[in-house]
């Protein structure tokens, strides 16, 4: 790897940074491709997040943003050219400059979990989906799971508002998927999908009864820290189908690259 | 190379920036030698250093600055420390984080004219010297020869308020020598520096009259793109000792490095 004046510049955009995998991955894809092209971790502070974006759309050889936690909706609200999902999801994990000071972004970081689901047969389409959380990983998983042609889509949250938004903004982008917030009776949902941080920590408790998962049922984790995170487990232990966190992350590597026109 | 979120984030400011070496140069000697640290290009539009420079506070992964052109004097008034040489300067070309929202400055360009100097067995302590050119390099490097022991220095620039000021700001810090403006007479001048950009281009006048150089006398030629510029090969001709920018860029990196904490 060469680093020189002309060198493409990628900023990973979070509070925590030190956790993230990405500078690590795109940069290498770039130097494997012959990309002169660098991803690298760029700490913000959580509460100067809006400075801080503002000031990037002065640099030049910026060329685009991998958003993570808190940033999410900040930095969709700092895009001036959104797609549905994005607009959907009300949040964006990647922005590219588009000329003129202006910025376009997606929510990619859903997208990772229809291709995991299609990489073990698994149907989206007319699927029932119960959705633990409303941040910004949920609200990518909901609109991309809403787009890939979800029959159903519940949204549950600890902050109800935040659940009700976020149903608001998937009904008016996506009005062919029945929305709604809370909790669904679990027998009729086959996709459970774990977008809270319950389980980071050791002591939280399970966002979803393990008694409601079984064969036939499918859960994605969205934690990555821990890999196998107790819900994880359980759920397995249960026969259900599971999706890790680190596999949705996977699957948007191809998608991300494609954003970027990388590949 | 190996990127992750731990890795130590240097930026190389400029506008433009697409000419820079460093980032090439630090990130290789960081590889070299097992230190997680990258140093990227990031290219300011010069009309906004201010708030990307303020943003950058806070930016906590950000381990330090290199500062070029058109930035040095604003990065200097952005730093709550500053070196002597800094003061006297005016402009700084490293900034580093010290806690607090706080950052600490120097002005490390001129070192390697020093260094060069000495290499060639040429004593500075005692030398009269011409400077042309009073911006962000000029100042750095007269900055340098008069922390080094020059007796007299005189600042010459198209514009003589700059001029003025540096003189003022050297006689400031270094009471010690003798310190004025405009052009002194060329016989008595041993050391002659040419940091404005004049050369640059090449139908660009010569800002030293060839004639002036001769044995006994010395040349720094601050421009490094083109890298033997006409006054260069001019006082080659004429017997002259010269020493060329990229020398001078070379004789800074272990000071930089040192005032990053590297080495």
């Amino acid at each position: 790897m060469k680093i020189d004046g002309k060198t493409a510049l990628y900023l990973v955009a979070g509070d925590p940074i030190a956790q993230v995998k990405s500078p690590g991955l795109y940069t290498e894809w770039c130097v494997a491709h012959g990309v002169n092209a660098v991803f690298v971790p760029f700490h913000i502070d959580a509460a100067e997040g809006a400075p801080v974006l503002d000031a990037l759309r002065h640099v030049p050889n910026l060329a685009g943003l991998i958003v993570t936690i808190p940033f999410k909706p900040l930095a969709a609200d700092h895009c001036q050219m959104l797609s549905p999902r994005a607009r959907a999801a009300g949040a964006v994990n990647v922005v590219r400059p588009i000329g003129g000071g202006q910025w376009a972004g997606d929510a990619l970081d859903g997208i990772g979990c229809v291709a995991a689901l299609r990489a073990r047969g698994i149907a989206v389409s007319g699927a029932t989906v119960q959705l633990v959380g409303a941040g910004g990983a949920g609200a990518s998983v909901a609109a991309a799971l809403a787009e890939a042609g979800a029959a159903r889509l519940s949204v549950d949250d600890l902050d109800p508002g935040r659940a009700a938004d976020l149903a608001g903004r998937l009904r008016r982008e996506f009005p062919g998927v029945e929305t709604g917030i809370g909790r669904i009776d679990p027998q009729e949902v086959t996709i459970f999908v774990n977008a809270s941080p319950a389980g980071m920590a050791e002591g939280d408790p399970l966002p979803i009864d393990p008694g409601d998962l079984g064969p036939g049922k499918l859960l994605v984790e969205m934690i990555m820290q821990p890999a196998r995170t107790r819900l994880l487990a359980a759920a397995e232990a249960a026969g259900c189908v599971v999706v890790p966190g680190r596999e949705v992350l996977d699957g948007q590597v191809t998608e991300t690259l494609r954003f970027f026109d990388l590949n």
